[in-house]
C-alpha cells in the first residue's frame, strides 16, 4: 500500500475523526488542511516557511503542472518534490476541475475531456489513462482520479456526469502503474442526496485507499453542501481517509470536521492573503483599510505566526499600500498559519472529547460571509480569469 | 558619538581598509555592501533573511518615506527599526537623489528643492533643516545631509550645485538635534578633479563623523568613477568611514574597496533579481533564457546561498516564467548573498594582505557590462520610470 491511514479516535458527539496517514514522505495527522501550490510553489512562500508554519500535505495542480513547465519535464527534476524541493507530502488532483473552471472551450466525450490551454490556446486532451500517467510523472504521494465536474443543480447534466466519472473511476484504477501513489476516487452528484449516495456506494466497490467529496463549494450554498457531506461521509468506509476538495473557509474545516472529513485543501487564505483580507477569529479583516493606518497591534492579538509577532497593521498596510512583494508573504504566512493552527486546535479538541463545545465557541465568533456576497466574489474572479491567464 | 569607527588594517598595495563602525544597532565590519530597503523593505526579503545572509546594514529612502506611510508614521511606530521589524543598523540618504532622479517638476532655490511628488503629484519643498529632521523621526544610525546632484560633465552647473551642497551640509549640521545618529557630509563635484578634491576639503573641515562620495555611478564612465575617487579618497580623513553612494556593481566594489572605500549601498542586486538577472563568479546570467529549462544545477556550484542549496535553475526559471511571487524572492536571496559573500572574500583577502591577487583574480573572471549597454539600460528604465512611478 503507498498509504496507511489510522483511526486514532472517533469523537462522540458528532463524526469528527482522529487519524493519521502515512505516505511515503511522511505523516500527515488528520483532519488537515492542505495548503494549494498550484504552480509547484504556495504562492510567496518557500518550502522552510511551510515547514515553519507546520504544513503536513500539500497540493500541486496537474492541470497547470502539465501546461508548464510540463510533467516530463518536473519528472526529470526528480517529480515535484525534487522540483520545488518540499520533502514532505504531496497530493496532486487530476486537472480535471480547472479544465471545467480555467480552460478555454472544452467538449466532454466518454473518451476524456479535450480543452484549449487558458496561457496559449494550444489543444490538449485529458484521458484517464493520462491524468494518472501525468500524476504518475509529477510523482504526488496522493492522486486523484478524473473526474467530471457537473453545474451542482442540474440533475440531468449530473446523472450523465456521474455516469462518465465512474467510468472514468474505473479506467483510472486500471491505467495505474507505480505502487508508490495512492489514487483516490471522487464521489460526485451536484446537490443530490440519491446521486451522492450512489456514487459513494460504486466508488466503495473499486476500492480506493481513499475518498474525496468533489463538486461541492462550486455555488451552492452552505446547507446544502454540509447536508450532501451528512450523506456521502456515513456511506464511505471507515476506514480511509476523506477529502472534502477545495473547501477551506473557518467555518466550513470546523462543519467538515463534525461531518466526518480528515482532509481539505483550497486556494482561499493564500488568495485573499493576496488582497490583504486576512483572518482573524473575530472574522476577516482587510489590512489596506485607513483605519489600520496608525495601528501599532498584529494583526491577531495572541497570534504565534512570524508575521503577527513581527510586524504590526500598520506597516502590513503600508506593504500593500507601497505595492511591496514582501506584503504578499507576511499575509500569506499569516493567513495559512491561521488554517493550520485552526486544525491544531481542532485535532485538540477531538483528543480532549471537547469539539462540540469548540465548534460552538469557534462559529460563535466567526462572523460568515453571506451566501451572496460569496456569489458576488466567486463571479468577479471569474470574469477576470475570462480576461487575464490566472493561476490560483 | 554617534557611532565609532576603528581602522583595523590597511592594505600594503593598494588604499583598501579592513574597519569596524560601531552604531547604536550593531557593528558593520567594513568594507560593507548595504542591501537598499526603498520602503522600509528590502523588496521580496523580511528582516530574518537580511540576517541570515549576513547583511549588517540596510539602506532606507527618506523621499519614498516621507511621502508615504509619511515619517511622523515611521516615528510613531518606533522609527524604522520598530517599523520594519530590523535590529540591525540603518542608513537613510537624505531623499536629495530621488528628488533629482524621481520627482517630477523641481526648482532648486539656495533655502532648498521645491518638487511634486512622483505618487500623487502633491508639492513638496525639502530644506537641509528639513531632511535632517525628517531623518530624525526615521531613526537610522547613520544619515545624510541633503546635496544637489548635479549632471557629471556640467562644469558650470557643477560649480553653482557646488557652492549650495557645502551651504547645505553646514545646515544640516546645525539643523541636528538628536545625538545618536552620525550625519554623513556627501563630497560632490562631478567628473571635475579640482572641484572634488575642494569639496573634499571643505567638509573635511566641518568634521563629520563620516563622508559619502555622491553624485557618481550617474552616467560617467567606469574609468571617470575611478578616478575620481583616486582624487577624492586620499583627501578624507583616515579615522572616518567613508561611504560611496548608489554603487554596487560587482567590479566597481573591488576597485572601490581598492581606492579606499569602506561602504557602498545600491538597488543593483535587489532590482537585477526581480528581472531574473543572476550574478554568478563568471558574470551575469538571465535564467528565463531557455538554455536553463532543463538545467538541474544550481545557478551558481558550490554557492552557499539557501536558493542555490535548494532549487535549480530549471525551477527558478518555470517560476519566472509562470510569474510567481517566490521567483523574485529567491532570486533576491542569491543576488544579495552573491554580493555580500564577496564583500566577505574582500575583507579576507585585506586580511590576509593578498587583495591585490584577489582582484586580479576576481575581474579576469568576470565580465563588465560595456559602457554603451550600461548606458542604454538606464535610459530604459528613466523613460520607464517617466511613465510609472517606481521605486527602485
Amino acid at each position: 500500500m503507498a498509504i496507511d491511514f489510522i483511526l486514532l479516535r472517533t469523537d462522540s458527539d458528532s463524526h469528527a475523526r482522529l487519524g493519521r496517514i502515512t505516505t511515503p514522505h511522511g505523516e500527515i495527522t488528520t483532519p488537515a488542511f492542505a495548503p494549494v501550490g498550484t504552480q509547484a510553489t504556495v504562492k510567496a512562500l518557500d518550502p522552510r516557511d511551510l515547514h515553519e508554519l507546520g504544513a503536513e500535505l500539500i497540493l500541486g495542480n496537474t492541470y497547470h503542472l502539465y501546461l508548464r513547465p510540463g510533467a516530463d519535464l518536473v519528472a526529470e527534476m526528480g517529480g515535484l518534490h525534487g522540483f520545488m524541493g518540499w520533502d514532505g507530502p504531496i497530493l496532486t488532483d487530476s486537472g480535471g476541475f480547472q479544465v471545467f473552471s480555467l480552460a478555454n472551450t472544452r467538449r466532454v466525450t466518454d473518451e476524456g475531456v479535450e480543452f484549449r490551454s487558458h496561457i496559449d490556446g494550444s489543444r490538449h486532451l485529458f484521458t484517464p489513462e493520462m491524468v494518472v500517467h501525468t500524476q504518475e510523472q509529477l510523482g504526488a504521494d496522493i492522486i486523484m482520479v478524473l473526474d467530471e465536474c457537473a453545474e451542482p443543480n442540474d440533475r440531468a447534466y449530473n446523472e450523465q456526469a456521474l455516469a462518465r466519472t465512474h467510468a472514468w473511476a474505473e479506467r483510472c484504477l486500471h491505467a495505474q502503474q507505480r505502487t508508490d501513489q495512492a489514487l483516490f476516487g471522487i464521489v460526485q452528484g451536484g446537490v443530490f442526496p440519491d446521486l451522492r449516495r450512489q456514487s459513494a456506494e460504486f466508488l466503495t466497490g473499486l476500492d480506493f485507499p481513499g475518498y474525496a467529496i468533489g463538486g461541492l463549494s462550486v455555488g451552492e450554498t452552505k446547507e446544502q453542501m454540509y447536508s450532501m457531506l451528512d450523506i456521502t461521509a456515513p456511506v464511505l468506509p471507515e476506514d480511509k481517509p476523506r477529502y472534502l476538495m477545495g473547501v477551506g473557509a473557518p467555518e466550513d474545516l470546523v462543519e467538515g470536521v463534525a461531518r466526518g472529513v480528515d482532509l481539505f485543501d483550497c486556494v482561499l487564505p493564500t488568495r485573499l492573503a493576496r488582497n490583504g483580507a486576512l483572518f482573524t477569529r473575530a472574522g476577516r479583516i482587510n489590512i489596506r483599510n485607513a483605519q489600520f493606518a496608525r495601528d501599532a497591534a498584529p494583526i491577531e492579538d495572541g497570534c504565534q505566526c512570524y508575521t503577527c509577532r513581527s510586524f504590526s497593521r500598520a506597516y502590513l498596510r503600508h506593504l500593500f499600500k507601497a505595492g511591496e512583494l514582501l506584503a504578499s508573504r507576511l499575509a500569506t504566512i499569516h493567513n495559512v498559519h491561521f488554517l493550520l493552527e485552526l486544525m491544531r486546535d481542532i485535532r485538540e479538541a477531538i483528543t480532549a472529547g471537547s469539539l462540540q463545545a469548540f465548534r460552538e465557541e469557534f462559529l460563535g465568533k466567526y462572523p460568515i460571509i453571506p451566501h451572496d456576497v460569496r456569489a458576488a466574489n466567486r463571479e468577479k474572479r471569474k470574469s477576470r480569469s475570462a480576461s487575464h491567464s490566472t493561476t490560483n
